[in-house]
């Protein structure tokens, strides 16, 4: 799996560390679709019903669960919800490529946001709070 | 923004290279719930859940412009896309983290399924069949 | 509230039963839209997509409330879902009507073909099996 | 299929119309779930989710899909198409009644808000504003 090693030659840093070469997957991605003349399916508007669509079959693993066993989700469930994480983070990978979007600095961004957004103090513990900002 | 610099002093390798130091963002994630009581909240249906909703948010920027238009985003567009891509991956991470997936390890193996799933002489350019197997 | 009343004069049947008149509706709709110059944006694709977000907006309201919270939604929150579940309505007679399916007879069919699907005796309170075989 | 005549023995007005039995279906939608003890499972926030993970198998069939193609869908297609939306009317019936919400009322009231929110002048085939306003 060359794409765990391959970006500059810098691997994973440690094992237990979890780490994304974006550009490097963001490459991987690009040829794969390529040689398959499937750039042409992949306008942002296309992906972004593709990466719902995903988000649709992750719902589907959860809904009939209370949030108890979602908490301990059998071995076979967490095996399909890795997948469903696998096929969003790829297109979330996808869509930022071709739209020339850092995933890094938009993340950034948007926790420096959170932070000024929802101050420890007011949101502590508040749900309906949460629930009514967190949108 | 300490999260682009902090993990163990590695921090991004070049200008041109997106990087995503996933255990150093899910670790600040959690605090960030943490401190806000919120860790309650975040079972991992409920993650799900706002990250349908995020996907949600993402498909009404795009639903009623062409194809193109969404491959010539105006800057404002582009700027609401990075915002909801950012949630998108905040959530992915959250979730992973809850679930103790590696987020790595689960595209890498996603990414080996897919080259296996999709043999580029019977996928080139072939929207119907990827349209039915795509999924 | 002219739909409520002129299909064919026949409004509601009295104040305790619900009825959709679903080719009046649809043919306000397609009205709403025509003097708008909007059936160009309507196309299947676009509607599905419109449909998909209001789903997402409706998740905004439930994800962070336990289901015992969902089924005692304070007025406020009851009223939001109910604008939502409009939303939802109002699109889905739009992508029948550009479709030509009837919503009655595909909904007669479905619960046809779920009655054969879920025997009672194999599904009673089963879970898990709900959650495997419900999709 | 004794849905479609046996609302207080008013069937279809004619063979043209298309007409939604709410409380009727509403009726065999609750026994349905009953008889199987899948109530339990169809609190507010379950239904949701159920409802939107069928939005998303929807977006699925229509992702790759051209907005001319998804003018122009398959017999099969179609026939795939009409399954989700029904799918998507039995949940947005049941969870109209677990809500005890109208979708008649409901869907009157949101064509009222929408004549008033886009007047006709300023909204004529003004994608933008559309776009930017439609939600």
């Amino acid at each position: 799996m060359a794409w765990r090693h391959g970006f500059q030659g810098v691997g994973v840093a440690s094992d237990d560390s979890d780490l994304l070469e974006v550009t490097a997957l963001q490459h991987q991605l690009r040829q794969f679709a390529d040689v398959r003349d499937w750039e042409q399916f992949h306008s942002p508007k296309n992906l972004a019903m593709a990466l719902a669509g995903e988000a649709g079959e992750l719902l589907e693993i959860f809904q009939w669960l209370s949030e108890t066993e979602s908490r301990e989700l059998t071995d076979d469930d967490r095996a399909r919800v890795a997948e469903e994480i696998a096929d969003l983070q790829i297109y979330l990978l996808r869509l930022a490529d071709v739209l020339r979007v850092s995933l890094q600095a938009a993340v950034a961004d948007k926790m420096d946001q959170n932070e000024r957004k929802y101050p420890v103090g007011e949101s502590k513990g508040n749900a309906t709070k949460y629930s009514r900002r967190g949108r």
